[in-house]
């Protein structure tokens, strides 16, 4: 801990996709200025922690309890820090702090909040292999937790007969193992079967396995809870390399609709 | 420079939103080995030069032929470095880079190219308001330099009608004056007028400044060259705090389709 103050405060810091290389300075500093830190167990693993700083481990379907906890604490006058991996506003804390917030005592909207953004995995999983999202592209969740599928069935058609890129987060889960075939199924009437897919685990750190296929081939077993799926517009482009692998990526220009 | 090799290599380098604050270390050891930087001037400019790094500037407009001169640079031998601000993935040179590969001399296959992430300008706006891409969103170019403005007008309507957030991307430029006012009016078509929207302008920076309104007072003038503008779907929330700036974020529970 850098300082003391009389004052609570709670901090949502994104810890980039893995490793210590694409943690910000910012992220960095952030997480050593609190007293008390809050997290899913894998991430909170990443950290050393300093003396006088404690770790509060949680799973990861407990994000409002999580979060909850962490604001109750800072109210009471701690430098609370709760970390995501990737950027802590994607599909991670920063949305469920605000929730819990909107939902909790008056007190908590005194709070000093802040949110420190990092590397989330799509663009990690992005420079690994090229650049796919270097045109329009979205990011959506396969999770159907906390959505109706049908509204993930929607937003899939649409966003692919509009000629996004997409990149799915959340692809698979052992209390989801249909989805992604199913995602791929309903991305096989919208697109030709001949564009890009990428399956990106662990972008950015030791274990990094990337693997580039095409929407024909394309399957759920690809993927665990720990893939980024990228799948290409009918623009995505893969280029042959000598002797290195092939990069892929989405023109800066685009055509008419069809 | 770290280190000599023979044989040249070109990597891409995303910078952030530009404090060095949010720099990955993964960034600033590339721009530390290379022999020569190649970016657009502001970017070039806020990088300090070591002994012995050259670096070359051009105009933001020119991007395959940077990519192309530094290619050219790569081949002859040295270590160049690519700078993007933000993430170099996203409409940003990586893309440009890989296009100047296919388009070039065989030779070009066969360098090492490496690309290194960085935190985008919507993940830097959106931590600076709460989260409003907290969940299914897309990024969007507004230039209709490289693509239809068709296409441009079609993506909003899909993206804002299937329930995505919307991050806008160079959003005006002194040759493309009217193109977000008109992407405005299409959007008050598709989506509530009390929709949030968030123009985050230097997001980072000293000079930071965020402008909340929502899309039945959202107007082009209130951005710039240097402005992220996030559009909120009809699920994203505001949230009034006392003596503090209102949260913006967007649930990570969605409803059925309309």
């Amino acid at each position: 801990m850098n300082e003391q103050t009389t004052t609570g405060r709670l901090t949502v810091v994104g810890l980039g996709p893995g490793s210590p290389r694409q943690l910000t300075p910012e992220a960095h500093a952030a997480i050593e200025a609190s007293s008390d830190l809050f997290g899913y167990g894998p991430y909170l693993d990443r950290i050393a922690l300093l003396p006088g700083q404690t770790a509060h481990r949680s799973d990861n379907r407990e994000e409002i309890a999580r979060a909850s906890a962490a604001l109750e604490l800072a109210a009471s006058g701690r430098q609370v820090a709760v970390v995501s991996g990737g950027d802590a506003g994607v599909f991670a804390m920063a949305a469920a702090v605000c929730e819990a917030i909107e939902a909790g005592p008056e007190a908590w909207r005194e709070l000093e909040i802040s949110i420190v953004p990092g590397v989330t995995a799509m663009l990690a999983v992005a420079a690994s292999v090229g650049a796919p999202l270097g045109h329009d592209f979205c990011a959506l969740s396969l999770s159907d937790n906390l959505k109706p599928w049908e509204t993930i069935e929607q937003r899939l058609r649409a966003a692919a007969s509009a000629g996004f890129v997409i990149a799915i987060y959340n692809p698979v889960s052992r209390a989801r193992p249909w989805q992604l075939d199913r995602a791929f199924t309903i991305l096989r009437e919208e697109l030709p079967e001949t564009v890009p897919v990428v399956f990106g685990r662990a972008a950015g750190r030791a274990d990094e396995k990337m693997t580039l296929t095409d929407l024909a081939s394309a399957e759920g077993a690809l993927a665990d809870m720990a893939t980024c799926v990228i799948i290409g517009s009918p623009e995505t482009r893969t280029v042959a390399r000598n002797g290195l692998p092939p990069l892929v990526y989405s023109p800066r220009s685009a055509g008419r609709p069809t």
